[in-house]
């Protein structure tokens, strides 16, 4: 078997560069906002756009109805014998309102500019979606023997409601060699990173209601209930906002601490608490201390408030008490916590503080704890080196891909994590960008991953 | 001199309903709403309109320019020897926004339905102020001899800032008779009421900013801090949101506890809970015994939440930190409380529990304390008498009319209260309304008001 060479990758992206935009912008134009019911059609037109793209590369493709939003799988069968390696992506994205987020451009645009490409779900994550296919297309090319199963998400934004149903049909007798996930960034663009564990999530909206619509507040000020006060006070009896310390008896109970080997990982990252706050356009922190930030986003969990409905959002005052509110609230959780105690625990304590308010549950995705070692873990150390120059450092993510933990399990095969993203692309955030850099790169790194499992470096040190 | 008749006054009204009704058309349909800077011809607008009905009533009309938006001054010059009265209302409406308040018709048309009027501004204030208008012309017709000047203010909702000087300029060297305010509601359709107390007002926005955008709750969750958070917890610590009581020390020092007799006045005011709670559409309230709610609303100082600005408001949950957030609060004050002495107990707390915290003042009217006893309340008795029927009870009301204590201050006089309103007419609130009945009786009410002025009780009794 050829062994993958740089500059003929190199050439490849670079022969392949026009395609690779013109899909993009195809699937960037089509709003695939999952938590929005208004947009079940581009959901569907979205999975038919992936579908036609994973064609166009020699895959067969299909597109599975579900309970929620379609599921796209793309399928290049594996020669007699050979490994098949499963790659996941999710083609649905974040909301984005232009003028209220302060979007450059429009959200559902593909703007390029340079080398950088703009709008909602380039780097989040249908640009590394399509730096996967197009990464398989040159391994096929170079005819590495290897099987690819792409599945492409479009419920991963809503924490893969459908998602285990259909895992469970896709599943097959003779497992995977592993799931490849590419939904993360680095921490600086200087250094790839791999990840050895996620946050968990459980998102809750809270709402009250104390009367049929607004009133004035010289009329009724003093006797209403004011739910948008009670919910902040709700809230404040939840957390200490200031410290992010969560108040509900028993919630950090399964919480494990980091060990010493944890740790210096972390310090091994090549976090910079400069870099980090500009490039989340952070000013206040809770903690000033590197490590102590690096352990609060990765490794504690969280209380958080996202926005409250209700009441009067114009300029100057409306001297009005509102009769409803909704306060839309969240919980990142860390390795052993499991969401549905959690959501018992805060619906429990929120009945005894407020009766009246009514907890809806948005959303529960279990935490994944991930490690440093084994051969998938050697395999994608193989290929982010190969792709980027650097070896990558394993570390934790913040963040929730509530799919890796079902895809461990009912697949039955260990996970890798080939990131692409960059802090400055904006993950769910305006003007959120992708880059051709981190574009081509993944091509690479996806190319040599493959290549990687069909001829381990055990093999490789063998042969002739 | 004649004595108005009411069956003469009825057909009067029924004669000037068409008249009555293009003008309120008029002025409801120039959206004067004072607290967007967006409306600043509107309000120019509003006025000219105002003046020409003023003129079409055989009066004289100037609008007169202030650092704010303008006020309007109708003479009808007193007969030698005779008093004059001072009418005040006011022609500034609050915002409104048809989807999200639920409005059924456009808030700045005219929609006549059988007897009652529906548009913002219709009861709050435009509708009382036409009633005045058309009462004096009646007044007028019938020669009853006395001058009447109205001052039509256009700041009443964001409370007065260009009154005082204006007032100092119309004030002569002979005081008024008095100034009569027409702007609240009765507490039941059954029983009218006048007032001899009012809530002060003032107003804050609470800022935090913390970043220069909104950032994935995966990437800072747990390092950054939550301005919406924080804000909950600094309201939380301002008041107890569940029994509405303030927590800032000393904001309680200079509230006077009630009088047996305000007391026994409140009781006698033909209050029911049950319709108070449907009126302004409340299911939940703070209290239950109608006394209780009666002392809530007119004679205790709330702390109120109108509405939070930032984060994310869409369906669902959208997982991101935000970087700024407002909360728009407010505080009614009661008599002998000083808003300014409030703001700097507010502003000083704030400061000390969140530094960050950027406190901006919206506004700042004082309490006003009157009497039931005394000529001016024997006159309104009897004017409301006449026109409703029934004996006016003088109640409090609980919100706040800015302009009251700068006039009885500076004009030199004292003050009464003709109110016209129905609790059923939506003050400030969606699909708010004014009524035919309200506004004949109106002008009834304002006609005799003009008769008590020109020919007391005790020099009727002395006629042979």
């Amino acid at each position: 078997m050829p062994s993958l060479r740089r500059t003929a990758l190199d050439q490849y992206a670079e022969r392949v560069r026009p395609e690779y935009e013109r899909a993009l912008r195809d699937l960037v134009e089509i709003p695939t906002v999952s938590s929005h019911p208004t947009h079940r059609a581009d959901m569907r037109r979205g999975a038919e756009a992936a579908a036609s793209l994973v064609r166009a590369a020699g895959g067969q493709a299909r597109v599975l109805r579900t309970a929620g939003h379609p599921l796209v799988v793309g399928d290049f069968p594996a020669p007699r014998g050979t490994p098949t390696v499963v790659l996941y992506n999710h083609l649905d994205v974040q909301p984005a309102e232009r003028e209220a987020e302060g979007w450059r451009t429009e959200p559902f645009r593909f703007v390029r500019r340079g080398d950088r490409y703009f709008g909602r779900g380039t780097t989040d994550d249908k640009g590394p979606a399509l730096a996967a296919l197009f990464g398989v297309r040159a391994a096929r090319e170079a005819g590495v023997p290897v099987g690819v199963r792409l599945l492409w998400e479009m419920e991963e934004e809503i924490g893969s409601p459908s998602l285990e149903p259909q895992l469970r049909r896709l599943a097959t007798r003779e497992p995977p060699h592993s799931v490849v996930v590419s939904d993360a960034a680095w921490l600086d663009r200087r250094r790839p990173t791999s990840i050895a564990g996620l946050r968990g999530f459980i998102g809750f909206r809270l709402v009250l209601d104390t009367a049929e619509g607004e009133a004035h507040s010289g009329d009724v000020g003093g006797a209403a209930r004011n739910p948008i006060a009670e919910l902040m006070q709700l809230v404040a009896e939840l957390h200490d906002a200031r410290t992010g310390r969560v108040k509900v008896p028993g919630f950090y109970d399964d919480v494990v601490p980091l060990t010493r080997r944890e740790r210096d990982d972390f310090r091994r990252s090549g976090f910079s608490l400069a870099t980090y706050k500009r490039d989340n356009h952070l000013r206040l922190l809770r903690a000033t201390d590197p490590a102590l930030v690096l352990e609060r986003i990765w490794a504690r969990p969280t209380f958080e408030v996202h926005g409250v409905v209700g009441g009067y959002t114009g300029p100057g005052i409306k001297a009005t008490v509102p009769g409803h509110a909704e306060a839309k609230v969240s919980c990142r959780l860390v390795p052993r916590q499991r969401p549905e105690r959690i959501a018992r625990l805060i619906t429990a304590f929120v009945r005894k503080r407020n009766p009246d308010v009514v907890v809806h549950a948005e959303g529960a995705s279990l935490p994944y704890e991930g490690s440093s070692q084994g051969p998938v873990a050697d395999a994608v150390r193989g290929a982010m080196s190969f792709a980027f120059g650097r070896t990558p450092a394993f570390v934790r993510d913040g963040g929730t891909i509530g799919a890796v933990v079902s895809m461990g399990r009912i697949l039955r095969c260990p996970i890798g994590f080939l990131n692409l993203s960059l802090p400055e692309h904006g993950y769910h955030a305006p003007n959120e960008n992708f880059d051709w850099g981190q574009a081509a790169g993944g091509m690479a790194a996806f190319a040599r991953y493959l290549e990687e499992v069909a001829q381990p470096r055990g093999a490789k040190g063998s042969r002739p």
